[in-house]
């Protein structure tokens, strides 16, 4: 990369999570199954993740309008959970057995070129999650598949959820770093779109099994910096 | 330990940084020095760096007390350090010069026993600094010491200075769990009181040349859970 490239300026490098750096359908189809099998429940647990992810979005909308103040993604999980219950049958389950469930973001596994690509990024940026999951969550997921972070940024220190310009800049200020030497990566073009508006730079990764085979984006839909195929390649394409 | 201790409940634990895990009064002298003596200062290095910190508690008892907002550390630091200016007769620095030797407090080495320490550590429990600093200012600390923090938290998310108990409720709530389940871990009675005030467990740590041969807290002067000589002292009364 040439030295005048603004790509060559970047010291710090944000990651958006869920579906970036892990595979969550895999990973709360198991743990649903894990869960909730012993207890004589037969679902489509694919099935059963894809309508827990469904509520994400609409979930953070709340927040993001303002018809309900700031509340950790653990809560917007936990709420969201209640609401797909019946749509399979499930009724009756104790609150310890919810607990547990909603810990199913807690337990997801990274895709396998993630910790390698860290470990390599991490000699020449700084690291950090921006992402909407909580605190408490982005410390477990680190520690099960050995994340290297070097903080903890994202939707609970900026009190509101990504897209909004504030979670962006919050990450910035956080590292008290300007924008433009930020990079957003991310496997999806609204996160890359909202962040270069804010004024970082941006690498997309192409996480084309987010949602089953083939269903994940291959390729921005946005301009970007940097487009790569995993965090290897995007590490290739930094010169990390 | 015997498991019915309240200690055998601890998940996570709380360090304060200045002077419990790192030697900032040699390392800030050795930095003013390295920033100033080229420019034909000499000073006493060590006075400099004992007049730098005498003005710490000043400065944040103004974000405390409600008299300024709230500012981050890297930020009070620069104005104490204009405070102190005069005092060594240091007139016309420059800008970048003053900007430089402002990262003094990003440029401190742990005490030898911190990194090793904290790595054991690690392994039985999660591990945040709950410290004054901000967010940047610790993950430099981390970067340059090897310190594997599972999180950043303290004053800049909670938006208030230590020892106001929101700090440490901050912490604790970060993590997702309740202050009993979590330890302060200082080489300052004042900051064990107040974490102790809010339910959390506390380990005293004795610093005995934290601002000088013999001058540091040899022993706690308020009850805590644990006493230890230094980390690795604390993680083998941890069970670590």
């Amino acid at each position: 990369m040439p030295a005048d490239s603004p790509v060559a300026q970047v010291e710090a490098l944000f990651f958006d999570v869920f579906g970036t750096l892990m595979n969550w359908r895999d990973s709360v189809a198991r743990e649903a199954e894990r869960a909730l099998a012993p207890l004589g429940h037969k679902l489509d647990w694919l099935g059963f993740a894809d309508a827990w992810r469904g509520e994400y979005q609409p979930g953070m909308e709340e927040v993001r309008s303002g018809r309900i103040p700031f509340s950790k993604l653990d809560v917007l999980h936990r709420r969201n959970l209640e609401r797909i219950l019946p749509r399979f049958g499930l009724t009756g389950l104790s609150d310890d057995v919810l607990r547990d469930l909603n810990l199913a973001w807690h337990r997801l596994d990274a895709w396998p070129d993630v910790p390698p690509g860290l470990v390599r990024l991490k000699r020449k940026f700084k690291l950090a999650p921006c992402s909407n999951g909580n605190i408490a969550l982005m410390v477990d997921l680190a520690r099960r598949n050995s994340l290297p972070w070097d903080a903890i940024l994202g939707s609970e220190i900026a009190g509101d959820y990504k897209p909004k310009p504030r979670v962006y800049f919050a990450a910035c200020e956080a590292l008290g770093l300007p924008p433009e030497r930020c990079m957003m990566v991310a496997a999806h073009s609204r996160d890359l779109a909202a962040a270069s508006k804010c004024g970082l730079r941006t690498a997309h990764i192409a996480r084309v099994n987010e949602y089953g085979p083939g269903t994940g984006e291959k390729a921005p839909t946005v301009p970007v910096d940097i487009a790569g195929s995993d965090l290897m390649d995007v590490a290739d394409k930094l010169g990390a």
